[in-house]
């Protein structure tokens, strides 16, 4: 993921005729030089999804301009869902912990090698043990303790931290807290979790207890928006691994670990590229 | 799986210290050259599982006698559930199918090339679609519709077929009827389904169109045994396929045959070679 | 695949900026429904690839037509290679066998099931052995012997009857012959190969036994067209299995025909669906 | 891979009858409580393979006792070639680095929380890039630039250097360096290295670029140890990803880091949890 100085345009709408035509001929007149162009058509709920990347190098015209030829071009004449991002601008993410170092280590290890160009303003953590590790990198760590009590002033002081430091999207790195609808509705489809079982099997606590008791042959991960039932938000990401009866519950959870890791990198790396659409509780995500 | 002179020795007892050190004793006494050795302790439950085979080639004993030596010796000792098996003892597999050919084919593939060394005395089904299919193999099919009024009745005419060929053991070539608790009872994991999700996700009707709503990005399969409770009993096999938005629910019925195939194909062979072994509805499959 | 009133146009060329823009304004302002659009482009050698399935219902040319429009609107402008089918007409597939069956059944069963809506007006083999399977079938069955003397005038005669029944291509289900260059020439990327390695490691002979010598972890298929160089042809699909040191050379083969089986069905069926382009060696495959 | 109090018993011998019942009688006499147990059989070369694990709790003799006893029973009767280790005794692994950071970092993860239960003396590299981050967890870095010239004196230095540190095994996590025969002779089946490819596919260099040129659908990496024949050596641990044309070099190098990290963790965990046989250029790793 190296920089790259293009545009991204991401379209939502009801399906019709002609409407790669009229973007991409748009895009044409202008200058654009596509780079990535991918579409889809939910013919079930016959609605249309497209991705088009191009670079800005000889594009004719500035961003704000364009946004305004396209608003009162195809945009109105579909009444598109649409956002345009310019691909060099930095996002940043927060971090949410628990204790488990795993899949933080993963997506710290991947933002020192350049392959999620972001920047990370701040972890958070309801408890104090990954403070080392976050100081390690130097991150700042911020240690907010939920309890059933506090939760609501605790929250509270947590969105304060990610709007003090412009957040636009969180990641849960096996966060195990319940993100409460306060947060989810700043955030919308920009808090992304890490879910230890292959949903909709082994939802909510202990997963991997549950698939040692139901005795399956595969075990999974699911990275996800968050949304306000627990575990049932649109899909980013799944993967699996295959197991047998010499998995022990530990052995499942080891093994599980690694699937996490890819899962939630590969998700994360979807939202950072822009790449992800939601529709229906169900997600596009271009390749 | 060509033919083999061996004899298969199948082990399920509570976890003691000794078993493999006395079984083995034993068989080396006797002359078996043991041609497959594997073992498994369950630590959560504290049961011992084993499967031994042996060449009968140099075997100084009939296996009668050694089921009596057997029976007197470790077999006793250790409070064993135990079965004893002849490699070359065909055993005799009704198939059961609906409307859909895809399984059934690939069953009856197998069984020509030789990879399943079973009979095949019957076909029985509740619609007449396969007919022609089954007499291009001289295989006699049983048309034996099932409606609410009748279900007890047929399900009757379906035992006395089994038992008057000797029928072994049953595979659900996606049979899409619910097989009643008074067939289970004879067939106790005798009877293989395939069940065409990832179980324990989208269990029971149109697993497909499950999926498609959910927006999952893998799809997958279940071989298991039947149990009274529906798509909930002990999983011999399962595998999985990456979807993506792409797939309409006709893609993903047909990308999901090929996984039902392959995960059929192995459950029952897992049973044929008697590989697997049932305990507490999960099952362990020696490789 | 069920039946579909579609046209399915395929472009190769010299990768421009506008292409897209410019069939899909052709297409709509002749009324085509777009069903399916997808385009590559080859940054490397910058070559421009596309696929693009429209609705002939309300299509306002005929096909013969458009043919003529599209050859002096954007193939000239463009310089493309460029084909044109209509979805419904059939193809005419020829399989070749020697004595293994599996993949032979496997494609049987997905043409009966129709996956695949070929004809197939004969199979051709260097061995009476699947003979008696064919004529299940009602597939005439030609058994043409090759020897080293032989081999000119045996693939006269199989060319001839490739013609003579119209074959549109040919599928080599485990056809153990080297296909001469007089062959290739005339069905130049339409005879689909099934090598059972991952290519390109084991070409040529016995790859089941080098990879036992080696030792690798993993095995696999690999499904391509032929040309003149043996296992170097473009690569349509490949598959993978994981195998350990618990595998003999004996399991491997029996673990790979399930590989073989589902990587040349997958071909085939890319194949028959018109989704290959190939350039350089090398194919895009679109979904 | 928590701490345990265990003993593990590799071995390695001719294949005869007996020698699992010897052992593990053996075992039970002095009160061995066995927790793993499994052994192969390589019948293509009459080659037998154990490994066994047990709790040392309640076993009757201390391990060097044991190793006098051993000797002169199973191991002298069946002329073994056999290892013994206490699971305690934490092994010191040497990393040796280049330039790309992604494996260093999981392996460094996976040592933070304990998966890796070994010492990390020291980092040896060819360039000062990693300095910083092995520095971040205190771990000593040692710059040692390889030309052609000085090869010979800096290969003394690095070997110098891991006897200093009294190191067990040496990581190669993506160092683009030939080890010297010097070198490999002293740590024989303790060097591992990753490759990235899909061996024997693409060995040497730019397999990445090697297997977008060739146009394979799936690519991989190996983890192997390092003999004089370069990635040559036996094959620890494969694994493999799907890509398609529309992955450049570039995509190619990205999606295969992923699978490297993945790979080499595996292979060096075995390695640590000393589950790992060689024979004949090949391995057995036991589950």
């Amino acid at each position: 993921m190296k920089f790259k100085n293009t545009a991204v345009l991401l379209i939502l709408c009801d399906d019709k005729d002609g409407i790669v035509a009229d973007v991409t001929t748009l895009l044409a007149r202008l200058g654009a030089n596509i780079v990535y162009l991918d579409q889809h058509t939910d013919r079930q709920n016959m609605k249309f999804f497209m991705r088009v990347e191009w670079d800005l190098e000889k594009f004719s015209v500035g961003l704000d301009d364009f946004k305004t030829i396209f608003t009162h071009d195809s945009a109105k004449k579909y009444n598109m869902s649409w956002e345009l991002h310019r691909s060099e601008d930095r996002q940043k993410m927060a971090i949410f912990v628990s204790k488990y170092a795993h899949c933080f280590f993963d997506i710290i290890s991947r933002w020192k090698t350049k392959e999620f160009e972001v920047d990370i303003p701040l972890v958070i953590s309801n408890h104090e043990d990954l403070r080392e590790e976050a100081g390690r990198f130097g991150i700042p760590y911020y240690h907010i303790p939920i309890t059933k009590e506090n939760r609501s002033e605790q929250t509270q002081e947590q969105i304060e931290l990610l709007q003090k430091h412009n957040v636009d999207f969180v990641v849960l790195a096996r966060y195990m807290q319940i993100i409460p609808p306060e947060m989810i509705a700043i955030y919308k489809n920009r808090i992304i979790n890490i879910h230890h079982s292959f949903l909709p099997g082994f939802p909510g606590a202990k997963p991997y207890h549950q698939a040692f008791e139901r005795g399956v042959k595969i075990i999974g991960a699911t990275g996800h928006y968050v949304t306000e039932e627990l575990d049932a938000g649109p899909i980013i990401e799944q993967a699996v691994q295959r197991v047998s009866h010499k998995h022990s519950v530990e052995d499942l959870i080891a093994t599980g670990q690694d699937i996490e890791r890819r899962v939630l990198a590969r998700a994360v790396k979807a939202h950072i590229e822009r790449r992800i659409l939601t529709d229906n509780n169900r997600t596009v995500v271009f390749s």
